[in-house]
């Protein structure tokens, strides 16, 4: 017998993923091997055990928007477009991080608890967006009290939205998500009397 | 052998609700026959199916804070703290409701999209929310120009809690539910210039 093709750790990851996603935290070993053309026994070779194959392949990660939200408003584009495009960005990376929350949780690794990440994902962008957000205000750009206030209404209709629409569909989630996001932003902040034309001290990307 | 206690529909769905939460969708039958001092077949010849028996005991309701919202703000307490009051009624509500969906997401049921209600839950309440604000806009006692949007906040940012509470721990969902709330309302709601002090046509309770 031939010596079998050697599959990549990020092939195991993404079979692994099809298949705890489709079927649950109990989906067999079996089906993930099968997926990847090597036996179950290579399979475990590799991967230790079941719960670590498990934890790495759906394991939370920070979110990607905190990268985008970093450098704080640009200049030259509005306000509420840099914002929308910054929580779109985060809807996709939720619709991608909620199958398998739900899967964790019912694996024997308890639920994202198990997953030891030094800040919580949506703590993370809460605190991201509020910096963000803090930015703008101080700037002149947008009138708002409240940045965190403003921030956790953002970030909580979005993840709702994500968590609602997998629990039941698109039905639990009507609407379009870019245009209630808008809705919210308008509602939440004003644009600033003095509409960012005065010169920026730092640099802005 | 002696008639064996006869069990109450009710004492079944408690107990099933029991198990299928601390064991997630692949509990056995047995384990809930056993809480209720009945053999399988005993329970089996009750409830059906297992799959009806999960359904039963972890349905989705409609939420119980659509009563509360349904007569309007009462004129004799202040807006925020009636809205804070539907709004901690409806965390309660979230905090039984969120891990039974959990369960059903991987059960053979298909998750919430198997249970037929006419309106989704959190499409219901955002309608009793948007309602209820539109009558205290109405009265004068709040100025929002959006109350679609305030409702979508402020459901948005009470789900999200309950659901990253539910898969994280409560260091997904730090501070106090009550003070996040409150703080949201101030921001999205300004108290009216009329303070309500004109008469109502219609008496509140």
């Amino acid at each position: 017998m031939s010596r079998p093709p050697r599959v990549t750790d990020l092939q195991i990851d993404e079979a692994a993923r099809a298949v705890f996603l489709a079927q649950g935290p109990s989906a067999p070993l079996q089906d993930i091997a099968k997926r990847l053309g090597i036996s179950q026994p290579a399979l475990l070779h590799r991967v230790g055990t079941k719960e670590a194959l498990m934890s790495r392949a759906l394991r939370p990660v920070p979110p990607t928007a905190l990268a985008l939200l970093e450098p704080g408003p640009r200049d030259n584009t509005p306000i509420e477009d840099q914002l929308l495009e910054a929580l779109l960005h985060h809807r996709d990376f939720l619709r991608q991080l909620v199958p398998g929350l739900f899967v964790l949780h019912y694996s024997a690794l308890g639920g994202a608890r198990a997953l030891h990440l030094d800040t919580p994902p949506p703590v993370a962008l809460r605190e991201g967006l509020t910096k963000w957000l803090t930015r703008a205000k101080r700037s002149g750009r947008v009138a708002l009290t409240e940045p965190r206030a403003a921030a956790e209404a953002l970030c909580g209709a979005l993840e709702a939205r994500c968590f609602n629409a997998h629990v039941g569909g698109s039905t639990y989630a009507p609407g379009d998500d870019k245009a209630v996001l808008r809705q919210l932003i308008r509602v939440l902040l004003t644009p600033g009397e003095a509409p960012a034309r005065k010169p920026q001290k730092r640099t802005a990307r």
